[in-house]
């Protein structure tokens, strides 16, 4: 699969987001939170964030758009001053693409401050915000963050760990959390371990990230990876780990090693790139053809078209040259001027590929639509044939738990058997990797994984999607809906 | 007084805010508002924002600075489709000068969408928001239209009115709040009427601004003013008026003629320019100088400058030029071409002034710095004697309600005797208008009016200051520290 | 007449420009500059400009838009280091309104470099820019800046001081310079003295500027005006001054005391507030009306209205209030917003006009639409009777040296009688100030002035108008109409 | 060579320039140049402009940044309506960086409207405009555009195809000009051939670009190489080409081969990705080493890189991954922050090269700090052996023909030999590409190449170098410096 092809939200698949926490006496940690942004900002480009402790009072600053937006000059990092950092990039999934929901978000409540910032989407999240606002919660934003900050403001228990611990309770879904009082940094990760989420140490302190390339960024050392169910909290008394909740296996969601990851992050200690590359070798394995060149399509399959290339011993070559400089503000063409054949973020190498058989990879297809692009510039750039093979298997079912491509009429792979598929694409050959195939070259074990995607299978239970429609009712209504449903 | 002399913040009184609420099916409200508040900006730049509900759903769109600056060209109000508005201007009191104090606050709650503009201060917030947190309110914000959605949100009340009107049992201070749902436009104000607010209609539909200028600029008609203790609601079914508590007498702040109020508005029917204008009559009568020219300072003496000119008989002069394009992003002076003289918001007119006896009107006096600049200007250009004349009081009391002079050690008027403040500032005569010559030239009933700030008499009696500082305190601690005050 | 009533472009006199230059070796001149820019702001808020030589190098920096917007942090300012630095603000005239046409104009010629800032017309540029052409030069702007340049490189004479006086024998029209070396600033004001300059010292350096209250300003002391057809040259020996040519008689132009010029700003020792409102005393002595209050409109006739208001004994009174926050960026009204009667920049002040008889005052007429527009506010406020008295006589010839009025079928003076106009405006009575009552109140000698738009003498003979048409022709066409033309 | 490892201006090669110029009747040929200006983005950041003519008249808009910064919304592409454009992105070289020098230049001389496109340096540059200068003409820049059109407009020749025929007679050095007047579009290229120029038609008209990845990017088909000494016309008659002069031998800069064309462009036929792979295939020929992996630094040497890991066939693997967020605002790291390894614009993947022999390919080699740092990366990162790999020879003479490396201090090439070098980059190998083996590699005639600043060999006379130190002096001083030099 392919981001920014024509246009950045054509056919990509929008992740979550991307958290950071540091907890660092002595250190500049807004500063060092900037920079760990910036290697998370593949994660979330809509938002950025970050608020900072200095022991009692928490700052935030946030806004739309890219990290460098956001902090487009010093003044901003220059008033977050302290010791503990909170960092958050965004795209959208659930709420809505607002400023409002851009995070980290900050509450005071009877404690003092509680900053939180969120990767993930909670399965539950609308039964909660029922019974919260049915309780009189008022809610700001569409975020979970502000669900679980409701929680803990009403939990039982006084202490933050505890409240944090018996709110976690309630929770259900994909969330990695990175939580910040005025004196603690608390990271919390659901039992099934659905994003990644991972601890580092730096100068005397702590760093908690969504992947490890934020930790090589700002010169933090991997320890390991928050572990699934795991809270930690980093506080001046130290460092300390709690289960939250037993669980009998993992959904972490497998989209991380085909897509979404830097391919410098490794999870669960395997590094992205070299899975990928694996992915390559078996998918040229599984579909052994005879070709003259093999390409990737830059930048998200690179290292799955190196294995293929390897693989079947043929020329990688860079088939196509991606346009650094397209960026936020870029001006659609007019459509005379796309008439004209204008092709502005993928421009195919004609004298690489005229003449040739091109193997051209691609690390997935959702809805087709940027593949069908990519075959025709081969083919108008005089690629005498084309065959696309794909470093996933199809995707056949929707995601609940925090990738957005949830429609099923959406998705080719539901609605098309692969000669189909082929046939819509216009490719001389289609060849997607195996489940098996797949799951053997990441070599994980296999019940740590969320395939849902892929096999349909659900790992967490679904639980109050119908809630989802009575946030629009009016007070009477819902509530007669409410009863008749439990 | 004078704003805007040197630096803006110099010694300048800061209103609260400026308040707008459209219910007008048929009508482009977002544009209607965005001219509205541009009426009422005076009340306050630090931030502007407008709501918009399409009858199901609201969108906001605000951000720091001018209406000009957050509206700075037509993408934002495009998106703001619908027939009922809220708008806001604000100048920070209580609540820091941050983005998220922005207003209108919209919330979501039981009953769907609220929406909060507000002008005032309750004594009681610190409060409020204590006992709101113990049973486990979050806040993102500082503002009191915060309190005001959590009240509302726990009310017993299902219907939003009652749930109004019951909230407002809570409140002791100045407010005057507009509320928006997703299909009413609510306006609130406080028993004591502190705060300016008013009513007028427009082509089908209603209107409730801070100050009638706004009505004017828009093309509304005034109806009233919304009484102290009102709650105005207006739906599809027409409007209706509440009361929501008895009083025996009013606190409309007095500074609002003075000084807050924009010359075009009319408050309780009379005219703030002329009321000037009487003020500056009855000072000239209470001191009865002779001299050469009457100057004011523009732009707030104005009027009364005109009135103790033709009091006096004296010719009125410009004695004065503001600089109209000193903006906010104008570079202060170093203090090297400070000490060269360097003066840019106001210029005196050497031409005028020189070798005259020049009686200069202020509006009032708060700590005497920017006085004490205007004195030597008028020196340095050779005015031959300089009489002050204040067209209000002695300020001697800090303002609890709203006014950013809660300091008393800031106040000049608390520290000196005339003869002192007349040393201090350089002039040759210094006279203020007595407290019973400002009621008689504003010529409305005595009991509406707080004085507190020249009096001392404070109306509204004050409740739970105490508790401001308990914010910073956490659980444990701030337990022991309520249970031994209460 | 009126600036910015409903559209800043509407029926504004454009002026052309303000001119600032310093010599002050120890002085950071590029703040000092920028402090006098604002100063002279009401001159031209199209674009704005400091250029600033340290002894062996100019460097200049500016943009379009106000003081504030070209220099909105000091970033621009810190870079511009030395002791001589001249400054520009902009009103297009002839040239276009484009970036390249923002001065000072920086260049490079044989004797190093020379920056160019100007003020006022020359009548035969179209003749220069064609001979020159002719030579071979280039033009890169539309500026008369550039015309001198080319003829100062271009001289006979070495010497710059030469340079710039043999080139002054080729300009005709209206022009205030201020050119910089690297090391001098020239001041060179045209025989007829067109537009206004002035000369002032600070701390032991000089300043040259179209107005004395960039002087007063920055903490100059004004010295004298510099005098028509003089040059003068400042640099490390001091300052000389040289006489360019001799004259007959001068062509000030009277709008600068009418309209153009700031209040505080002295001209020829004559205070122009002071000068305005004896035009208003003349103008009520000319027409003396019964009536009940008289009004001004902000903030041009502010002073002439005073002075109607003395004469006739009657109050002053603030009968529109402008809305000073209304700036470039503001988003124009739809339609059907403007049907409601949104009224933004001005706002007539319903209480204190309604039921009245009403004179209200205008600087002067020029096409007659804002006009309208003020009468029928006023009518709709309320008024009673509307009585328009305009302190300069009607409008009646173009102005071919700098005012932006150049069509007569525009101007209203010119196409009817002053009871045509009376009815076209809609005023119960409109009373214009004599040619001989204006230059009686402004009280300086008659032969120093242009009142050709008054009275059709024009006193700098046209030259080569028809050359204006030539700049779009080529070469061979142009030449046989050159040739069939001289 | 790499660009953007840490600070982007720290080690890398500037290039001149991109030129482009479109005439193509019924075409909306700004938003084409638009376009096109993208593709050539990688030849210059540092400003961009458009200039189109409609057939009478010339509109330019330009300014400092990104083709994304200069025309981030519409509104300046809708002002530029015509059939003809020229465009151009800048690196300066000569001329510096400021606004004034942002090209196209759009002059008016005596045959109308002029715009002026370049990329190269004359070398006799200083002594054109020396002598220019003394005849009387004025230059606003410091770019090698405004020296040709003062040469057209002086020229003897009426004609605009004459004229800048007999004004190319004049230059010497690298150039590659695209000139439009209201109806022509003009290309001009060196006798040498130092800078690439192509042609394309499109849909009735033709394209002249930089770079053939300009034509594929707009839909444009290529035709051919514009020709060294040749002068392309392409009006309403049609196309016509013409010799401006003879030359035996040609000096493309095979730097445009090595670095700095697209991978996608094809120059003389040859395609530059496939050519630098060929570079690394001689390189790992060459340097036959024993390693474990290859790997490039993005992106300057991905397609050499993977020519190195073909022919030794060992795994290509992503041993960096660059940041593609980094952008032109991006905060610089404090002392601090840097000392704790914050690693921004590059990281090495630690997983994939730690107890590696790695050989990573470098595209040259200039002062050496940048190759520092990767191999201190790699190292750092856990690498057991690095062996550096350029696929160029070493650089050991500086550039006089718009590469901005001209000082041979800074050279390491120039300073140190092979072992030395290696030594101080701290790699266990380092192997450069002989000369014999870049121009085999590259495959086309050796003789129209320019190799001076691996071999010395200038192909081009130097002229006229000392006349740079005149600019800054002033008229007598420099007659006697150039008497004595002449």
């Amino acid at each position: 699969m392919l981001y920014e092809v024509i246009n950045p939200d054509d056919d990509c698949i929008k992740d979550a987001c991307g958290v950071l926490g540091i907890f660092a006496p002595g250190i500049d940690v807004a500063r060092l939170a900037y920079y760990g942004l910036y290697a998370l900002q593949h994660r979330g480009q809509e938002s950025a964030g970050i608020a900072v402790s200095n022991g009692w009072e928490v700052h935030v600053e946030k806004g739309m758009g890219l990290v460098s937006d956001v902090f487009h000059d010093d003044s901003k990092l220059n008033k977050l001053k302290g010791h503990i950092a909170t960092g958050h990039v965004r795209y959208s999934t659930m709420g809505s693409n607002i400023l409002l929901n851009a995070q980290p978000l900050v509450f005071r409540y009877r404690n003092g401050y509680l900053a939180v910032a969120h990767n993930g989407q909670l399965v539950n999240g609308g039964k909660l915000r029922y019974y919260l606002e049915e309780e009189g919660s008022i809610f700001q934003t569409t975020t979970d963050s502000e669900i679980i900050a409701h929680l803990i403001a009403r939990s039982s228990e006084i202490n933050v760990e505890d409240a944090v611990k018996e709110s976690a309770q309630k929770l259900n879904g994909a969330y990695s959390f990175v939580l910040m009082t005025k004196d603690k940094l608390i990271a919390l990760r659901d039992p099934y371990g659905v994003r990644p989420l991972c601890l580092g140490k730096i100068d005397g302190g702590y760093v908690i990230a969504s992947e490890t390339c934020a930790l090589d960024t700002i010169g933090a050392e991997y320890i390991r990876d928050v572990e699934p169910a795991e809270m930690i909290v980093i506080d001046s008394f130290g460092i300390r780990s709690d289960k939250i909740i037993t669980t009998d296996r993992g959904a972490f969601c497998i989209f991380e090693f085909i897509y979404f990851a830097r391919p410098d992050s490794n999870i669960n200690n395997r590094n992205v790139h070299l899975a990928r590359k694996d992915l390559g070798r078996c998918l040229a394995e599984e579909h052994n053809i005879q070709a003259d060149i093999v390409t990737g399509v830059p930048d998200s399959s690179l290292s799955a078209a190196t294995g293929v290339s390897e693989q079947l011993s043929l020329p990688y070559e860079m088939g196509f040259i991606k346009n650094r400089y397209i960026g936020r503000t870029f001006i659609e063409p007019t459509q005379e001027v796309r008439s004209l054949g204008v092709k502005l973020k993928l421009n195919p190498a004609r004298r690489i590929v005229e003449g040739k058989r091109v193997v051209v990879v691609e690390d997935s297809i959702v809805r087709g639509t940027t593949s069908t692009k990519i075959v025709e510039m081969l083919r108008h750039a005089g690629a005498r044939e084309v065959y696309l093979l794909v470093s996933s298997p199809p995707i056949k079912s929707p995601c609940f738990y925090g990738i957005d491509f949830s429609s099923p009429e959406e998705l080719i792979g539901t609605q098309r058997n692969v000669s189909e598929i082929a046939q819509i694409l216009g490719v001389d050959y289609l060849g997607y990797l195996s489940v098996a195939g797949m799951l053997k070259s990441i070599g994980l074990p296999e019940e740590m994984f969320c395939t849902a995607c892929f096999t349909g299978h659900y790992p967490i239970k679904l639980d109050g999607q119908f809630y989802k429609t009575l946030f629009e009712k009016k007070g009477e209504a819902r509530k007669s809906i409410i009863d008749s449903e439990i």
